[in-house]
């Protein structure tokens, strides 16, 4: 089949919107529940414009199109979408309501597809363009549909029981918890699109999308404990009816819309953040009292309990087995300058696929040589893909999904070079060491109850800023129980600057990363993350509940690029004793080769 | 005159209600410019209940009546206010709203004296009340003011001019900035109620409130660069009206409701901190558009210019010989048991004013022996004094208005008995210490311009939290340059519990104090308080501009609390570096013992 150029397509758009009377269309990389990752069928925006990045958005008109990226996509849009078709607008400093109002005349109307945007954006952008008699129309179904010929279908993968022994709790009693929680505020039930919200309420799973194991499907809660989940039936086992029981009800996915028109007179919440205006219409239409209130599953969701800590506490000692085997080979194979970024992520996963458990990974992996690691989120494929050279600081990113738990780790490694003479140099040594002691300060850091993410962001960045030099990146994310990498609603970040979870309160259960890092634009890039769990600390004498970091990530530190002299004894006997642990937690996983490396690594300084 | 009774003001203050047909009133601590210090005249609180706490309010209705203080004042409540007459409440646990809505009826008037209120306050309260029927009424007049027989006149204090050569920049300068941002925002006019603002704008001093050097005035600022100064026309020499200038009105401070009139079809604006019902209704009915808008010589203030930053950095060399001669005398005269905590103050008053250009204290003195120094905001008076006891801690945190700048610094002292003996427990100097560590992070942090003051607080906490203690106020607040000891917008603290101020990015220019503290409940306190001035930094390889602090308060440390071992050796070095330049400024201006006494306590770890 001959492929069709973006200008055919950018072309078949424009007629659909003339077809239906529209003077324009907004196209995001979402799907209809709000997914950090969408599937094939979600691409709308890489179908239509060419653009891989992960965030954006494209505006078209019939006479003008436009798309918006961050800063980190400035360089990638340029090479992957042509502006002879679509002109470059960069978020947050150029607004697309205002992108709009100057292309498009009074009685203008630009629609968007009502299951890929929250009401709130709609309704912030109605307010920008509507004074210039511009209205915001919801398309009846995505003109991107109707002219991509081969669209994939969404995946019909089954969806699968996920254990008790690993969830921890029934969904039963998760059930009766919101149930509580609906009586509590007064609520009669509560939608919930966000997938792995789903996932975790119904202990279930699903492979659907790419790196985060949750099933296509929406749930209604009532405030009696019982659910409805409406799912192709296609995916759904008789073990999977069997787990769900009386008190869930399976429906059809292709139900749920008419199944909002079902509470009149009802009171029904959904969360803001994943609320799309279709939802909204739906109980708005049905003749529901409708409100806007934060799912009720994303704060339990987020404090493990015990047998999930222990879940994930077993996934990283695997995990960091797979990645200590990796770090070796790499050390043994990558000074001859003949190992690629995309041959050495393929062999860090296989690395991890020996062990059976593994059942994706946690998001697609940076491998990232040199220049490449500057870029915080860079993701390599066949153009980017680059030779790691030899006498330089090659940057892995990567995690994996086990049932017990979801991995992800960073180390930052110097490259020898193949005589074994290669050297780091001085800057590199020194802004290595200031992001471990960053590290070091955020993984033995002790807080009251009631610290939040934001407080806490300036003990990583601390010996960055003494310096001069920064990171433009959060210090720390929520991981889910084999669910999303990037999980809230906690964040260890800046808080200025509208990052949202920086002022959620911390509660012991909670996993974070810990990942400060410093990157040198072209030249190389250090990040050292691993994974924490916050745990109630036991401290004489002190006077109410304090907090503090359990370590869950166990893989060595590369010693080559630490600079001894900047730190200090007690950050001295942190890293030995980290080491310590990783070889008590790994050695017995190793053997061989594999086996010395570890132990050499894990030498005291 | 008969002393009267506060069961005999309650009476009165409930028959004035009656005979205005009002159910209630509403008494704060608070004057029509929303001032932290108020006058005598508008002591109305401590007038009625006899409470002399700095914050609370009262709410008498015919029947029932009550006071809410805050956590500071629950035993000083207990203490001062007659329980028959008023039932204790403490804020914010307990609510105003859902107060009067339990002992008020359907159809009840609540008064309130709309120049004591601000708008958003009084919105607030209806909503909570409206729904039950009761009324939220402004007061024609303040019905206390009908029933306060003696109550004192407004300050008649004459106002100064405060000179260019102080203040940096002529006010007709500051005043056009003023009327430039009136243009961007497409206002007016501003009224401005707050008078630090009013003092800094016009380059005006007074004396009508303790320790603000301030005038009771107004000013409405218009945007061609010219003001209206409301101001009593007792309080206007010739001087300042030559210094006023012709673009500078001076009106009577009783034409200021008037001159609310004036704007009808107008865009006027004023802060929703500052702006008080009565001023919102004046500039309604005379049919100006009126906005809340942050007054725009909030920011421009708090920024220090060269002329102020040379200011305090002069006021502090003085401040901190007065200071150091006061922590001299007290070593020698302490130890004798015989040195009460108002003598102290007195005493430490009184060589501040031997240096002829103290124009007032910026503060009450908090002169807090032993267990007192455990309450952060102590006022020690006749009935609370008591002598310092030998082998105790002692807490002293003062300041000075000279015209060159406010100071504040607090230093914690341990009092030694008569033969020498008496030594500091463990804990004492455990937790100075960790307070000094905290102190010295936040006097040598540098940090990326962008950064706030909420980002920061935590490099103060985090060696008291590694023991499991913290402290309950913020860490650092702003201060004015012959204004206000507390000035906003920037302050470091805690960003969660809604401490305004923690959002604000910290500009160069600005000063903060640096106060970490820790208290224990009737044993000791401990804070340790220096003022500090943000600056650019000058960091070899930085990318980007980066700030950090110069410290501007210099007065020795008490080495008998500081535990070695618990510093790092550059912690030492700072503590060596800090006390060299203090023994540098400090010691041109003692002599004799005084000078002796500086040198021991300033020579090396």
């Amino acid at each position: 089949m001959l492929m069709q150029t973006h200008e055919a397509r950018l072309k078949a758009l424009r007629e659909e919107l003339k077809r239906r009377d529209l003077t324009g269309f907004i196209i995001p990389i979402s799907d209809e529940h709000m997914s950090e990752y969408v599937g094939e069928y979600a691409q709308r925006l890489n179908w239509l414009t060419g653009f891989g990045g992960s965030a954006g958005f494209a505006a078209v008109t019939l006479t003008h199109a436009a798309i918006f990226v961050d800063g980190r996509y400035t360089v990638q849009v340029r090479d992957q979408v042509d502006e002879s078709l679509f002109e470059y607008r960069t978020i947050p400093g150029d607004s697309l309501g205002e992108w709009i109002v100057s292309v498009a005349e009074d009685g203008a109307k630009i629609a968007y597809d009502p299951w890929l945007h929250t009401w709130n954006w709609v309704a912030a952008l109605e307010k920008q363009v509507e004074p210039s008699g511009i209205a915001m129309v919801p398309a009846e179904t995505n003109p991107i549909d109707a002219v991509w010929a081969d669209q994939p279908e969404p995946s019909g993968a089954q969806a699968i029981v996920h254990d008790d022994t690993l969830s921890g709790r029934p969904s039963a009693e998760k059930r009766s918890d919101v149930a509580d929680w609906l009586t509590r505020n007064k609520l009669d039930a509560v939608v919930i699109p966000a997938l792995d919200s789903i996932a975790w309420l119904l202990n279930i799973r699903g492979a659907d999308v790419a790196h985060t194991p949750v099933a296509l499907s929406y749930v209604i809660a009532h405030k009696d404990g019982r659910a409805e989940l409406f799912i192709a039936p296609e995916k759904v086992t008789p073990e999977l009816t069997k787990h769900l029981g009386n008190a869930v009800s399976v429906r059809g996915r292709d139900e749920f819309t008419a199944a909002l028109g079902e509470f009149a007179g009802k009171r029904v919440s959904v969360d803001p953040e994943f609320g799309v205006v279709g939802i909204a219409q739906g109980l708005r239409e049905g003749g529901a009292d409708f409100v806007f209130k934060q799912d009720p599953t994303i704060l339990a969701k987020a404090i493990k309990n015990p047998a999930e800590q222990q879940g994930h506490r077993d996934a990283q000692a695997r995990d960091g087995a797979a990645v200590s085997r990796f770090l070796r080979w790499l050390e043994v194979t990558a000074p001859s300058g003949e190992v690629d970024e995309l041959a050495a992520a393929a062999k860090l996963e296989g690395f991890r696929r020996e062990h059976g458990d593994l059942r994706d990974t946690s998001f697609d992996t940076i491998s990232a040589a040199s220049g490449h690691a500057a870029l915080p989120h860079y993701k390599v494929d066949e153009d980017s893909n680059i030779s790691i050279p030899p006498g330089s600081i090659y940057l892995v990113d990567s995690g994996g999904q086990y049932p017990a738990g979801t991995t992800d780790i960073t180390r930052t490694i110097w490259i020898n070079s193949a005589d074994g003479s290669a050297q780091p140099t001085a800057e590199m040594k020194d802004r290595f060491t200031r992001v471990l002691k960053g590290h070091i300060q955020i993984d033995r850091a002790r807080f009251p109850q009631g610290t939040n993410g934001g407080q806490l962001d300036c003990l990583a960045r601390q010996y960055l800023w003494e310096a001069g030099v920064d990171y433009a990146h959060g210090t720390g994310h929520g991981v889910g129980s084999f669910l999303g990498v990037h999980e809230g609603p906690q964040r260890i970040a800046k808080p200025s600057g509208g990052q949202a979870g920086t002022g959620q309160e911390l509660f012991a259960g909670m996993i974070c990363s810990n990942e400060p890092g410093y990157y040198k634009a072209g030249e190389f890039g250090i990040r050292i993350e691993n994974l924490v769990l916050i745990t109630q600390q036991d401290i004489n004498g002190a006077e109410g509940p304090y907090l503090g970091f359990e370590t869950l990530t166990f893989v060595p530190l590369d010693r080559t690029l630490i600079e001894t002299d900047l730190l200090t004894q007690s950050e001295i006997e942190w890293v030995d004793s980290y080491h310590r642990d990783v070889r008590a937690l790994i050695a017995p996983q190793l053997e061989g080769d594999d086996l010395a490396w570890l132990e050499r690594e894990c030498a005291p300084l």
